[in-house]
């Protein structure tokens, strides 16, 4: 039995949207159970109706729900101890739950995390990775926007991380890792990558295939099966390429909607459409892992539909079946075992540390 | 009349790609003239097959080339004063021509172009600009990879660079622009950037219109017409959209031929289908525009084709035709005016310049 804790109170559209997302996940794995936190006035009368999550969930009550809008501080000083939020990932803290999940906002969601569950002994920063899709299946690329800035031994430990999440989530035995650069020679490349790179070789890790550099146009190609970057860069890549995909799907269907030709073409490859459709459908890969921190977070798009947030429960639910944190765990004590003196930190990671 | 300089040595194929460009481009700008830099043997023949060439086009022998893989130490060092990107450069310091056109590596072009041609008073470093196509028309998009970091007058002068650059190309009278950022609450952004946006918003330039931070999603969108980030950031963004892009055209392409019914379809909308393919046609967009120098270099993808390449020199034409540098020049004197005690450096960005 899985016990997966929900902020229900979290997302655009709250336990309308995020208690239809149980139940399709109870259907599909029979030995989940639910820990819910939000307001009984809101979450009871969704709960009462899907019947098949009375005897797999159990209900809290929390007067405090965090708005999408509150500062991440603002969050942690209203909202600790008490809220929706801060409660489902307490309850990972205190192992009723062995994973939290959650749609609510991104900041106040990692404030909170880092604040209850503390970083993993031996990381220093935690990182948010997503599951991209590609053209060979999936790839994680991590970070996509926890903090700004990550000098070398931030980006060796988010490949570890990295590493470990496409070990538990897609059943690889050693999965490549890149490190993204830019690509123009001579220039090539911020110090840190560079020095996480000779790292990274230098360890000849068993939990990974360090493949060296890969550019922006690696991530879509399936290039490697793990892309490290700090998170500044990691934030732009990601919505660049969602803007990107956005935009190309209006160009497409403005053209299928301009002539009648046109429109008899879509009737007739309608079933091709569809199948596109799915493939570019981001409510599949919906969910960014907390990675680094003492226990499994994930956080739901906020404005998903319960297809969406159904996913990024499995999601986690996979990770934990998986056992990402003991991987984890295993991988950083390999590499730091190996690595006792690790080089001092550079003046520049310490300054975008603010 | 506008004499533009062109390599004719460089990109992965050469004179048989460039000079069929140049006659193309004759046809539809009457006034054009090129001065054309290579090897005899590989030029001639291609030259000969275009009669229109022969009046308004000068040719130079050139012994050396720069090669696609050359470090740009290397090139500097073997293809200085020499080779046929040097020549073409060099034309327009002498004043020969207004502009330089190359399919040549970037980063040995980049490297000869700030040897030769020199920043320009108050500019401390080059950018290079991408036309990005978007929902709403096209933006401009700097640095894409000139150089790794930027502080925040760095950002500033990228800021005055790319809006004269979007007076020049686009035609606009005060185009709007943002600083890209991450969007997460609070650790929102690098202190460069902020400073940046502080700076920009007191300044309040009559040359453009400043509306803040945008996201990467926002590229696609237009929501501003020149969008500013360093080079590092920039490069990916970029590189991760036109993978994305051509991640999806796989998409399509695979679902349109898999069925039957899919093919009939296809042809139905092949009108559309085509459209489709116009307004992804990166040759359209093709031209890296490197700013901030003493005369305008444009920078042709290597993989080009002949539309491609016109199209890079086109983008020159227009800018030298809208007087791009006297813009710039004049943007930076009014803003330079106003600041007269500039910060000082921080030590971020020192360290960057590594």
């Amino acid at each position: 039995m899985i016990k997966i804790s929900i902020d229900a109170m979290g997302g655009d559209h709250g336990p309308s949207v995020i208690i239809p997302a149980l139940a399709k996940v109870a259907k599909r794995r029979p030995d989940v159970n639910f820990l819910i936190f939000g307001r009984t006035d809101a979450v009871r009368p969704e709960l009462d109706k899907f019947p098949i999550l009375a005897p797999i969930s159990q209900f809290v009550h929390c007067d405090v729900s965090v708005r999408m809008d509150d500062k991440p501080s603002q969050a942690l000083r209203q909202g600790r101890w008490k809220s929706s939020m801060w409660k489902a990932i307490e309850a990972v803290k205190s192992g009723e739950a062995e994973a939290c999940v959650s749609a609510g906002n991104t900041g106040a969601l990692m404030a909170m995390s880092k604040f209850c569950l503390r970083t993993m002994a031996n990381i220093e920063r935690p990182a948010i990775a997503a599951i991209w899709p590609t053209v060979r299946g999936e790839s994680v690329v991590l970070d996509v926007g926890a903090t700004i800035g990550a000098d070398s031994h931030q980006l060796v430990d988010f490949s570890i991380l990295g590493a470990a999440m496409a070990r538990s989530v897609f059943g690889m035995e050693r999965p490549t890792v890149g490190l993204l650069n830019v690509g123009v020679e001579e220039i090539k490349g911020q110090e840190e990558v560079k020095d996480a790179g000779r790292l990274l070789r230098d360890a000849n890790l068993s939990s990974m295939q360090y493949q060296g550099f890969v550019e922006g146009d690696d991530i879509g190609k399936g290039t490697v099966d793990v892309v490290v970057t700090e998170g500044f860069a990691g934030n732009i890549a990601l919505k660049t390429a969602e803007g990107t995909a956005r935009q190309i799907s209006g160009y497409l269907r403005s053209a299928m909607s301009r002539t009648l030709m046109a429109k008899i073409g879509y009737i007739f490859a309608k079933g091709a459409f569809d199948r596109l459709r799915e493939k570019m459908d981001v409510r599949k890969a919906n969910g960014g892992v907390f990675l680094g921190l003492n226990g499994v977070v994930v956080k739901s798009h906020g404005g998903t539909d319960d297809e969406g947030f159904a996913a990024a429960i499995e999601l986690a639910y996979d990770m934990v079946r998986n056992r990402l944190l003991d991987r984890i765990e295993a991988d950083l004590d390999l590499f730091h075992a190996r690595h006792p003196c690790s080089a001092p930190r550079t003046a520049a990671s310490e300054q975008a540390d603010q």
